[in-house]
């Protein structure tokens, strides 16, 4: 665990990389915030000639959303292609296996993750259309029944979250050949001085109600690294996963044998990478990434 | 495990009971029709002098609600005395601590939660008020704070749960000094030929989120059966606990020391009984509680 702290430091390590893997929320922004110098970090980066690429647990957003939110905030030129978000994984999944094109997926989440399936191809129902269903009383539970045409339940952070939706998504769980499908894992997310549920406790009714776990395909899950790899071949040696958390983020760059690095800017402080387990730090620790440049 | 078949085996069973306490969903109800010969059986018993509560996890209905159920079903005479419920164990579990009069309850549940709450003279917020919180973006979060009124967050089953509400149980469980309670642990509930998510799922999110387990009043948990036999002075063996569950309603009577009977027209089939582990089955067993006539 090497701590970067001065410009000599920071420009070595800089030039042993080619590409560095972002973590977005605690990385780059700070709730709606970007952090100081970030838009500087990653325009030298790029007159470097480094490669970058966007990688977040986040399923509220598509990754056209992304680059529209990177662009009013003054990140200019992110091309989609280099954000890797949790719902693009989970489509990228489901087409790896070739979930068939008959089937449809039932989303309990936002429009981003219904958006990135049905750019892949992939039929997708729920997210923000059962929003405002309502539940008026035990007689509502008889409209629900099991539906043939569902081959997969996808499950995110859902602002939206209600009971008829619990009750579809279990009732379409009873068939065994439908999958169990999670964007993330995370159970909380720091919002300002405060934590809030997040994606990965919102499945969790679901696996009592139903005793089946959900394959999860955001960090640390190597789907989305292994589809970066592969696409744009690149070399994990000088391939460089920067987050704020131990547990997703590094944990993630590790799987794929990449370099990891650890900001301060989120979750993680400088005392949590202290009482960590030596192989669970990353390999550098800088206390922000806009001190890249 | 003895099977009652025929007239006189019924007949001697109920002659060496003083008090049955009767699980409601799957024994004296199917979802909302009344089991065939129920009203008989009832009636029967009481003419014969029998004591007669019905205790039930359904964390729906306040006890009054109950009686207006069962009196509407052709069930008359049902005294509120004589309906234990999953909420009025919550209240009665906080007034037995000393729950403080100044501190407020956060309900996670239905307007019967509050209601049993401010009988026993608790103050109670949430609730049905909480039903169209809505949620609009990250920056709502922000109203929701910690909130010193709150002494305890209790969750029941909420058919209107929404994220704000996750929300704010999340927030207020932050201070460890705040009590987490949860009515009861059924994960699922029977409705027809399916089951849906129940109160026991509902809590799973704010386990994930806070890392904190709530303390479970209901069923099978001791204290609605300490509060019935302290009360009225019964004596556990001649008091008979029937269920249609062997995880909730047998464990309950067998860890107050009293009889069980399982009846087979809810949850448990014969099969299953024959599955459990003998320590786990009912002394009795009965195809329906219409057959005590």
């Amino acid at each position: 665990m090497k701590h970067l702290n001065t410009p000599e430091e920071i420009a070595t390590f800089i030039s042993s990389m080619d590409t560095f893997l972002l973590d977005v929320d605690g990385v780059v922004f700070l709730g709606t915030q970007l952090i100081p110098g970030v838009v500087e970090a990653l325009a030298h980066l790029r007159s470097l000639g480094k490669r970058i690429f966007f990688v977040t647990n986040n399923s509220l957003k598509s990754r056209t959303s992304y680059v529209e939110k990177f662009s009013a905030k003054g990140i200019h030129g992110v091309a989609k292609e280099e954000v890797f978000s949790a719902p693009y994984a989970a489509a990228c999944y489901l087409s790896d296996i070739g979930f068939p094109k008959e089937k449809r997926v039932y989303v309990m989440g936002a429009d981003g993750v219904v958006e990135e399936l049905r750019e892949q191809g992939i039929q997708a129902c729920g997210g923000m259309d059962d929003k405002d269903l309502a539940f008026s009383g035990m007689d509502d539970l008889h409209r629900i029944q099991p539906d043939p045409s569902i081959g997969a339940v996808l499950t995110a952070f859902d602002a939206h979250i209600n009971y008829p939706k619990l009750a579809k998504a279990h009732t379409y769980l009873q068939d065994p050949s439908v999958l169990f499908i999670a964007t993330n894992p995370d159970v909380a997310d720091p919002i300002g001085t405060q934590t809030f549920p997040a994606a990965g406790s919102m499945y969790q009714p679901l696996i009592k109600s139903t005793g089946r776990h959900p394959i999860i395909v955001g960090k640390p899950h190597e789907t989305m690294l292994r589809v970066i790899l592969a696409k744009y071949q690149l070399d994990p040696t000088r391939t460089c996963m920067v987050g704020d958390r131990l547990d997703t983020d590094v944990l993630f760059g590790q799987r794929g044998g990449c370099r990891t690095m650890a900001v301060l800017t989120g979750v993680t402080t400088e005392s949590m990478l202290n009482q960590a387990e030596v192989a669970k730090r990353p390999d550098y620790v800088i206390s922000s990434l806009g001190l890249m440049r």
